[in-house]
């Protein structure tokens, strides 16, 4: 074992690993960003006497969350434009407001910005679609996120791409560099956006080049109505003939699967990302959870982007998730609150194919996410996974650690200046309402 | 126009009054615990020259929120049981807690734990139906809340009381002390444990007294098929018969009530407390909620306990509302973000017949909940409304003032000590657990 360079102490572990292990008064001993030893608290400290501590403070301590779903770069666009009909949202706000604004120097500033709540809110991986995704990498290794990024994949020249296939040269230039923090993957952004010849090639340089692939599928029910009118078939069968659907794919919404679509899902390993409250938002429909999990179907939750969330928060996810679902299942044992923080951490791991991720355990990535207790909504505490879920929020999070980096720190980034951020956040928003 | 005996300036007010009138850069004066009133900073600082100032910051200002339902008092059994089936939830958890534990005692520091909770996240006056109420309204004085109690009626013996008589004579007693601050009403507890007897009684009382009424109503689809069978006729047709509707009614639920019953509620001008996340996570249901608007039902919306919800935050309860109801209606466009924020301001005031609350404008009661919107999370900013039910959260409310007494400054209350109330719910849990 190398010697630990830190060990947090007096905290309560809760592991998330198969058997549930917790350690109500654990420590994670951590060396070069990896978890190396996870145990009671006490015996740890005997261990590792020369190592840096930091004090849990009888704080929660669990795997950081993984936001499997999102547009960070859309940070300055929350909240612009609400309750509207998802193309007149789009067509009247969202795209023009990206046509003007969108320069690599936007989207690194606005990554920073999305990153840094996300961070705030105990997320320490997301999974992003957006455009000038290099801005974004840069972001990520700045503020000390971890990502998996892909620059949009589209049919029609874009933010300075002539074609698909400068899209998918984009996404495989830049993966030449993937490391632990920061991975390119491809993201095509829809069936409805992507022809079929330029799908291939996605699948083709997936395989070529060993390439993850990203793509929105099937939040809308007109969306699968235009695929069986155009293609003759439902979206998952489609992109089954593509060559578009494995363990290396992740589906975002998926919330107009049907049963056989779903087991199809299961079949392949293909994840899904489902972003609850966006759905709900834009009206798009309540996903089918229980079918995918009577199925096996790889599940994970994003957030989606602030645009259409308004929040980047895991927590408000995960209570969402665990309600709504047990009220469509018309069972309120369905979804325990554990299940559904393993679909933010354990879960999630599987569904990018990050076995390094997920888990407090030896080996894995020192991702760690502290929770205070000791505030007045914060107590009593009587099980850790509904506290987590039911009660506490991102503004419970005090302190979050990524490959042993102590990157937020009692609710301050280490990294950025907080009011710089908001005060660039505010002078962007003015130019985008006068535009 | 009495001297102001306190200037806010610089805030943004949304008024929640019926023309949405905003002040960007506003100021609400106030005398006596009431608004006197409300306009431009810089126009009403030359007029209240003499007043203390409080500055707001360039923070949102509107009015504290209304919490319509809820069991302050079970503070102590958040998360004690979670993800179970109503009955084995009640009969093996929350009931025998109730039966060891519950005194005047209990309820007193109960109720300071869950009005801290409530205070903290913006909201200054509750709707509430449990035990020993006399020590929640000493918690609501000491604290500097505003609420409606009611001491629970029920056709058994319970919590000290030997029938239903000395029940509502417990109510009717306290109710001879009625002001502003404290209001007493009648809350018998439900049609499934108050006999028809009882219910008449109830339904004497409250006209003899003048007191409002405040009930459990059709929160299960079980609850309906007991009362045809046992009385032939729907829940709400039920109440009619017993005389147990009108404009001093409030119906907590309502999930299982058809469109004639939702005709009946909007006639008679019986108010109706949606506790939505309670409803998900127990699986009761979907109330109708398009239903009570299209025949226009006064409507307020309420947390419920946190044994069942598990929070007591309003703007948790607004995000799901209007999120939710999107998705149910198939419409994006349906319920903006403006009319859930009325719901839990100018509208529950009108369900609790409360004109002196619910809306910034002179007369009204100076209960003003102040939003700071300077971090991460809150920037940009482009619309309040938005921001208000889609992003901000309890965490957000800076200060809050109930009848022009600042009762939570800068997220510290200011009648009791935090650390102590943290303190107590934890030696609580511990005999909770141990029972």
């Amino acid at each position: 074992m190398p010697h630990a360079d830190l060990l947090i102490d007096n905290a309560h572990i809760v592991t998330m690993n198969s058997r549930w292990d917790e350690f109500p008064r654990g420590a994670v001993a951590c060396a070069d960003g990896r978890i190396i030893e996870v145990g009671d608290s006490d015996e740890l400290c005997q261990r590792h006497t020369k190592a840096p501590r930091f004090d849990g403070g009888g704080k929660l301590l669990l795997p950081g969350f993984i936001n499997a779903h999102t547009h960070v770069a859309m940070a300055y666009f929350k909240g612009l434009a609400d309750d509207l009909v998802l193309q007149t949202w789009l067509q009247d706000h969202i795209w023009p407001a990206e046509q003007r604004f969108l320069s690599d120097q936007f989207v690194h500033h606005a990554s920073l910005h999305g990153a840094a709540e996300m961070l705030r809110g105990g997320t320490t991986t997301f999974c992003d679609m957006y455009f000038y995704e290099a801005a974004t990498a840069r972001a990520c290794r700045q503020i000390g996120i971890r990502a998996h990024l892909g620059e949009g994949i589209l049919s029609f020249p874009a933010h300075g791409h002539a074609d698909a296939a400068a899209m998918i040269a984009y996404n495989v230039k830049y993966a030449a560099h993937n490391d632990d923090r920061v991975r390119f993957e491809l993201a095509p952004h829809a069936i409805y956006t992507c022809n079929r010849d330029d799908l291939l090639s996605v699948a083709r340089a997936a395989r070529e080049h060993g390439l993850r692939v990203h793509i929105h599928l099937s939040e809308t029910e007109s969306e699968v109505n235009d695929c069986i009118e155009k293609h003759g078939m439902r979206p998952v069968h489609y992109l089954q003939e593509l060559g578009l659907l494995g363990p290396h794919v992740r589906l975002a919404h998926c919330v107009w699967v049907d049963d056989e679509e779903a087991a199809i899902l299961a079949e392949t390993g293909t994840a899904v990302a489902l972003c609850t409250r966006s759905h709900l938002k834009l009206a798009s429909g309540f996903a089918p959870l229980q079918t995918f999990l009577r199925h096996g179907v790889k599940l994970a939750l994003g957030t989606d982007s602030v645009a259409s969330n308004n929040t980047l928060s895991m927590f408000a996810e995960m209570s969402l998730v665990a309600r709504l679902h047990k009220t469509l299942s018309d069972d309120p044992t369905f979804l325990p609150a554990r299940e559904v923080v393993a679909m933010c951490t354990r879960d999630s791991a599987a569904a990018l194919q990050r076995d390094d991720l997920g888990v407090v355990e030896a080996g894995r990535q020192a991702d760690l996410t502290l929770l205070a207790t000791d505030s007045i909504e914060a107590t009593p505490l009587y099980d850790v996974y509904s506290h987590i879920v039911y009660t506490l929020g991102a503004s419970d999070v005090s302190d979050v650690f990524v490959g042993g980096e102590h990157v937020l720190r009692n609710r301050k980034l280490a990294n950025v200046d907080e009011r710089e951020l908001v005060a660039r956040a505010r002078d962007y928003a003015k130019k985008v309402v006068t535009q």
